[in-house]
């Protein structure tokens, strides 16, 4: 028995220790794209965003969790934001998209969850939104949940998220730093036969582009052959969609968070959040017929808000034009990349329902790898 | 104690005799457009279909309740059914979307219930299908849940449709002859200004034009200016959007349901699913920009299903070509049409939260106005 | 040659008088809808829209035309106008669709001809935006040409409209009333059977609705069961898709152009276009499978006009918020209803190819069938 | 006279021997993904499927041209192919998309060629279909026309594609081997700032995953990073939109054409299309704002050719599964990243208007780049 608390003493310490040792892509020196990153690299490098997880790790059977996008910090539903959904592939249950894309915005906190709970996820949201103060007279509420099924690792057929889970994903979003891989929405996800997870990134625009960031947050669990900075890193480990020597089904899903501070339309965050699905791409996933890939683009811009209640019938707006766009387009590409990326740099070994384990990316052989193919300068 | 029962009875048989009172439009010598119905002129003359309701209608408050319609009498996750969705107006929480698009089919029962238990239903649809027999190892499921708001009449901010409400109206499903008004997710709608609910047509072609089947159920609760057949039935009543006499938003929402034994697959589904429009445009409705109009359209034609589990890599299917659609096309707009208008010849004025009443249709002013405008011929 | 010269007049003065016999729609009474239109009841109400037709009607076989809607009477390229495309039944040729829809602009005159020229029509389109002056160094143009097919009566396989025609209706575009029925790209078209053509109307919003002005034009082309504000005048007179007695196939197309003052931008201007088809339904239209059904629709308020060139990286633009869309929506769905029965109100029987004889609506029968359905009030 | 013979002889030879020195990107060892190609890693590869180009390059000025893909030998009008189209970035002058979405196929040869000649384009293939034996009565074409702008070499105001032009195309079209790089449709274009062009590659799936063949075909116009099989050869070169060192405005155009034999109908043809757009991403592509980016997808699989004329109202299919796309998916995306950076290989510096030269992709730098970056294994 004490010997049995040693032993898993001893694993905690691994793998606390392991984590600490686990860095994101470009403290190795993987720098992706030719944009520069915002201060954090992350989703809340855009102004007012904030992110909270919940994980659910318990017992041997559990691996899920929540994990919520404040596009605000103020009442989303009384202060709504210009937003816009683009479905890569459907097979996927996001809940949510019509009306962002009949009225042009989002106006509740985005979960993230499991595909199984997100009926719970939505009845979280529309009671959270009911309770705010303001709201007291609010009959219609459009909450905006994603999901992808971490049903390989969890036990998703018993849908342990439950609603407190929910609010207190939202509760505890907050500003700085995202917490990456195995944490939140992310916790029991798998990517290109590796554990995925959540990752971040952000892209900071210079000045003559406009002076935007574009931050982009993922919950990543799909296939295909996985690329790191252009280098065939599944290839080289044999791992991927269609070889020999592994059965990845390349199913999965990948959602996607697009925020920004630029003052763009949802006409333009759709284009916005086209290219995420161009970023998706670079990393060698190819939206297979299983996945659930969709993309979620808002701006977070304080002046184009759209209020809930005002007696004006018409609102002045200062918009980016059509021709500017591009610097935004490729910034989404490129933080996209990054995003995914790091959510398998940051998540860790996990094993779940059934003894089910599948392995962290291997950093060592990746590194190696990467230096091979200059990738990381030596 | 025998007392009561005599009195519940009574009151039962008032309710019965009410009911019996107002019939459906055809049966006062409305006939809409130029096809025949099927023989109950509802959506359940479509082979397979059928329909459940559950109507929650309790103290002053609770007025709302749930629809299901299956699309056949199967488990609808191992035979899928060939699908579409058209969006109207997107101002609605419709789940489900994206999936039955991407992979044009439909695996569960469609619910139809109240804004803001959208959530519950889910949940319990999904735990519905988790539990059927041959569904062990499902881990993802796609609900189809639709909604509009009865928060005039329904304490909607209750949230008071729970899941073994949404378990019970599947349940129940049934085929025959559909109960019409305020019933299901029909209790507390609101349409034209008048009681709205639930209303179902069908139309069956004639051997020339393929000999096929359209049904189609609403869930009505929206405005504009009224029509019935023609006849501006709201302009006379002086009821209608932008009528200086009353103050009436046109907002709301309609789901419509169409189901078809044509062997179309779903891109002519979605072709189908947008006439469903054209027939509620024929009724006055606007499609506000607070509506949320929704059509859900389905094959039940026992050779097309999608099956889950298979080692075949194809399927073979015998379809309608383009050219034949036209028919499909007409008969879908005259029975979305005459749903609406028997939802609103079916409904009861209804008392509700907050001592609200909605009227019902004055049939009594109605069919005179019908016999002016020779709608109905004397 | 004196004799021929006073044949000439003769046809003339009665084409003129005919012409005069035929009245458009509501000065028989027919009033439909509940809004008031606007002072030429004319797509010409928003200010700075012009219309121009050429009308082909050479010999035995040669019905066909062209109409151009100039947005406003600058240079269009230069000072582009917000527009959004939807398509309600896309059986067609409609040129630049894509653009408008990714950009949510128009950029040049929108003409409307047959099926088989609108290679020529984009052509002369093109050329006459390169030698705008300003526009010495414009090297991509978005035309933007619809379509209907006239070949029933016009010998559409000879392609009988050239570049000159098309620049020609450009240069005569201009303001005030709008010449109906058997004119422009309306000369050789067919509708519910009977001679079809172009169409206009408009609606006039009262102030509390926003003041604002809608006007649609049509060129029809298309089937289904004709109904006139209500009144079943397709089967009155035994002329309908489906009748025992006609072979209608109800194919064809309609071309509908929607332009507002109104502010909006092109996500409210796409929503505004999706109704039209809902005016199109309440004459009875079916969009049948052979359809091209088109909706075209822009503002032309001069403050929210794109420049082509500017050193500007934003724009501001007070635009109608979503909440004060509805009257619009019913604007579109009553001017695009009372356009298409102006087409058939003014359209006159036609002889063109191989003896092919489409007759009017016979105005007679109609006025007494309104009268019946009281439609028109005695 | 007889120097000026000489001259233009020598520069004849060398620009042979030019053009034999480059080669296509596998032939110096880039081999891109995981999937063998087939047999002529081109489109053609694809039963049936015929490519003919006509390269317009006269004077200083000229640097156009045509090019036709042909889905099968027979008449296209009479049976069409199930299609599909996607829009990347809809910058751009596709014409004949609507009726593609609407009713699932092709019907016409596909044609590209440049902005400003589509029209000339469009009545070409509408003439040729109306000459085709057996279309003597056909009075409706939906031609597919699609362009890039080549405006930077070639005098793209002169339009200098004519009719006869387009029918040489398709005359000329064939099996076999297709020319890449500056020719057909590719002759003036520009991609990553380099001379760009026609590319082809194809893929031939392994009998598990269902024995298909996917060929892509492109023409290329279009800019961002460039990377070749993941190396990033933009950066190496310091030529890539947003460098201080050279303005690339990374707008520009690329036209995919996708070509499958597996048995896939509209649905999963517009899936497959999607791809494309992540075969782009991979090659550094931005989809900038002014950016045409449009994918045409069909099957040229025998058996499910849709005919025009036939006294059938159904059509008995066999077609794969949703759940067989994935391979096809990843096929896409390969096969068009490859076909882009062959386009790059293939295409040699020009000199066009304005004395404006487009250097050609200077392959021994880059070869160099490639090794280092070990996509060139030494």
């Amino acid at each position: 028995m004490r010997l049995l608390l040693l032993f898993l003493l001893m694993i905690g310490i691994t793998a606390q220790a392991w984590s600490q040792q686990r860095k994101r892509a470009r403290e190795y020196g993987v720098k992706i794209g030719v944009l520069p990153t915002g201060s954090l690299n992350a989703i809340t490098d855009v102004a007012g965003v904030q992110v909270g997880h919940v994980t659910l790790r318990e017992g041997k059977y559990i691996r899920t969790g929540v994990t919520a996008i404040l596009p605000h910090a103020g009442n989303v539903f009384q202060d709504k934001v210009p937003a816009a959904v683009y479905v890569g592939n459907g097979f996927g249950k996001l809940a949510g998209t019509t009306q962002v894309q009949e009225l042009g915005n989002i106006e509740t906190p985005i979960i993230l969850t499991n595909t199984l709970n997100v009926g719970t996820a939505l009845n979280a949201v529309v009671g959270y939104t009911l309770q705010q103060p303001g709201n007291e007279n609010v009959q219609s509420v459009n909450a905006v949940v994603g999901e992808t099924n971490d049903g390989y690792l969890n036990d998703i057929r018993g849908r342990h998220v439950t609603e407190p889970h929910v609010l207190q994903a939202i509760q505890q979003a907050k500003r700085g730093a995202v917490e990456e891989g195995n944490v939140g929405a992310g916790t029991g996800t798998v990517t290109f036969g590796f554990k995925g997870g959540i990752g971040t990134s952000s892209r900071h625009l210079p000045e003559t582009m406009g002076g935007y960031t574009v931050g982009v947050l993922v919950q990543t669990n799909f296939g295909g052959v996985l690329q790191i900075d252009g280098a065939p890193v599944g290839e080289e480990l044999k791992q991927y969609f269609g070889s020999q020597h592994i059965k990845d089904s390349a199913d999965g899903s990948c959602m996607i968070i697009v925020a920004t501070d630029a003052p763009v339309d949802a006409r333009n965050l759709e284009r916005m959040a086209k290219r995420a699905m161009m970023g998706l791409a670079k990393t060698g996933g190819i939206a297979s017929n299983g996945s659930g890939d969709y993309v979620i683009a808002f701006s977070s811009h304080p002046e184009i808000r759209i209020p809930y209640a005002t007696k004006e019938k018409t609102q002045t707006v200062t918009l980016l034009r059509n021709d500017e766009m591009s610097p935004l387009f490729m910034a989404v590409i490129e933080a996209t990349e990054e995003a995914i990326i790091n959510s398998l740099f940051k998540a860790e070994t996990t094993e779940g329902k059934e003894q089910h384990v599948v392995e962290a990316l291997p950093l060592d052989k990746v590194i190696q790898i990467l230096k091979q193919y200059r990738v990381i300068r030596k």
